[in-house]
């Protein structure tokens, strides 16, 4: 077989469509620039609930019924479910997608989660093990503060350099040939590569600047990801990182210079993507793994359907920090899984 | 192509077999009844570390060095690693197995870990994805404690439904048919197929009584293996558990008992077998993801190469709780991933 790309990549020889997807955010990010093309925006970030966890929960709930409603697809024709979000223990997916009774792998990545979901998602699909698969993460501006930093009623200062954790999650419904024929209506993009990422640690310990963190991570991945597929940055539209953010991605692109790739042209960021840098008052971006799956979705999908763009690499960032690693005075390695996605 | 098998059940068409494994444990666990089975016993639960997460992480890193040697592979031709642990964001696997420099992706099922990682494992390499890859699992009695419950100073009362984290970590090198001519040895035993759990949540509150919330999971997700399968109870030489101890044991038999199976013949449990629950003062018995990752390599793995067993369903059992959803009062959902095992 070789579905079996070079050092790290995976190449299905089974086509897998993404067949359609779901994403639901906060207010935040209903007032950025991607505002109305996501599915749903919530009145408050509480959506309903009694606590910030359940508030995420409740998101990872409804962009899996959005998503498997869009694509025509019961909860009972989904074999396997992949998903994981930021919190301890994933506990907003361990109470999020319960209702749905779908076999679970749960996954972690940090807000490189959606990128590992779906690679995960894509290798169950092609190997022939399942239908149809959903993948969903999510994150919550809230949840994530609790879990990370400071508790929000502390008010503390933010550096320029600190992102600002995306409220959302994004769900999507994979599917092989038959999934598609049985959905009998066009796919929003299928994914034809993936390369995973191996942990980065280039010491820096400043858990209010990932997106230095992570920099180095997605330019490892970015770098074997060319060397797997004999590729260069000019056969993709877009390159496409998660949070990054305005200081990560000036650091990703000197380290692919200093590798001998110029992706200036290609990069984009989902992190600056979602927020208005000027007036939202978000500093370097968003992130977490809300972040780039609801711009997958809502953005990204689109794009590739309106044949704006063909192929763009979609690579997910994460930093693998914890409170404790954080207070023990450990340092903020980072991973990035990236997938090739076309229209 | 017929690896989709049932409901939530897969089969590998191409036989993926377990090269080798390796397995640490602390003092306590290398005093218990499998005490000189294991690979290697740290001299004290700090394995020469500065915190009991670096101790952890430490339990990963030698795990994997001792699989990686006994099946005769280097890091390099390993082409994913599929790790977990029971800390807030996985730290043990983040900081523990970074050095290998292995494309990581990262798995959380709670104390069901170390069957997710095979199961994902094994469908990579069944899908033709890989020829070799990784699946390594940890916990630590102490940073168990301190994530979940009291620290250790506080010197808090257990009920008799407790259960003691162990202290171990366990490493898997599976391959694929190359991987094993390349190897030139016996394989320790091969995975022929895979139940993948979904969460199951009776409302149970009680962090203490772990056995109890997980069992009803077991139940669920043995009987699926039963209908996805054909098989019944006598088909097994074992159907082994992770961690339900004994009060999760009673309930499991209990359970299957209304469901029209008896397994109280072949069940075992890993948490049961690994301490002795006269003597060591552990209650319940065993858990965490390194509990079902050292009895399998040390002792189940033993047991299949020496042919006193046959074919076992091995079913690591995770409960889905984290401080947080605890003090916010949340239940703690089960989950359990079974996977058949032959000689």
């Amino acid at each position: 077989m070789s579905q079996n790309l070079g050092k790290a990549s995976v190449k299905p020889e089974q086509p897998v469509y993404i067949l359609n997807s779901g994403s639901i955010v906060g207010t935040k990010e209903g007032q950025g620039p991607l505002g109305l093309l996501f599915d749903m925006v919530g009145n408050d970030d509480m959506f309903g609930c009694g606590s910030w966890e359940e508030a995420e929960s409740s998101l990872q709930k409804s962009a899996v019924q959005l998503a498997l409603e869009k694509a025509k697809v019961k909860a009972d024709d989904v074999k396997f479910i992949f998903a994981g979000d930021l919190l301890g223990q994933s506990i907003a997916t361990s109470f999020g997608i319960s209702t749905y009774q779908i076999p679970l792998l749960g996954v972690y990545g940090a807000c490189s989660t959606c990128g590992e979901s779906l690679t995960v998602g894509v290798m169950t699909i092609a190997g022939g093990f399942a239908d149809r698969v959903v993948c969903v993460t999510s994150s919550h501006f809230a949840s994530a503060e609790k879990e990370f930093r400071f508790p929000l009623e502390y008010g503390n200062q933010r550096p320029l350099s600190a992102t600002w954790t995306v409220t959302g999650g994004g769900a999507f419904v994979l599917g092989n040939e038959e999934a598609l024929a049985a959905y009998g209506d066009r796919p929003r993009a299928k994914i034809t590569g993936m390369t995973v990422g191996k942990i980065v640690d280039y010491g820096l310990k400043d858990s209010m600047n990932m997106g230095a963190c992570m920099a180095p991570a997605a330019a490892s991945t970015l770098e074997q990801h060319f060397v797997d597929f004999g590729s260069q940055p000019e056969d993709y539209d877009k390159i496409i990182t998660g949070d990054l953010g305005k200081v990560g991605r000036k650091v990703l692109i000197d380290l692919m210079k200093e590798k001998g790739y110029d992706i200036s042209e290609q990069h984009m960021d989902c992190g600056i993507e979602i927020f208005d840098g000027q007036t939202q008052d978000t500093h370097a971006g968003g992130s977490g793994c809300g972040c780039s799956a609801v711009t997958l979705s809502a953005y990204i999908l689109k794009q590739l359907e309106e044949r704006n763009w063909k192929k763009v690499l979609f690579m997910p960032t994460g930093a693998l920090l914890s409170k404790t690693s954080f207070n023990e005075g450990k340092s903020v390695p980072g991973i990035a899984h990236g997938l090739v996605i076309e229209s």
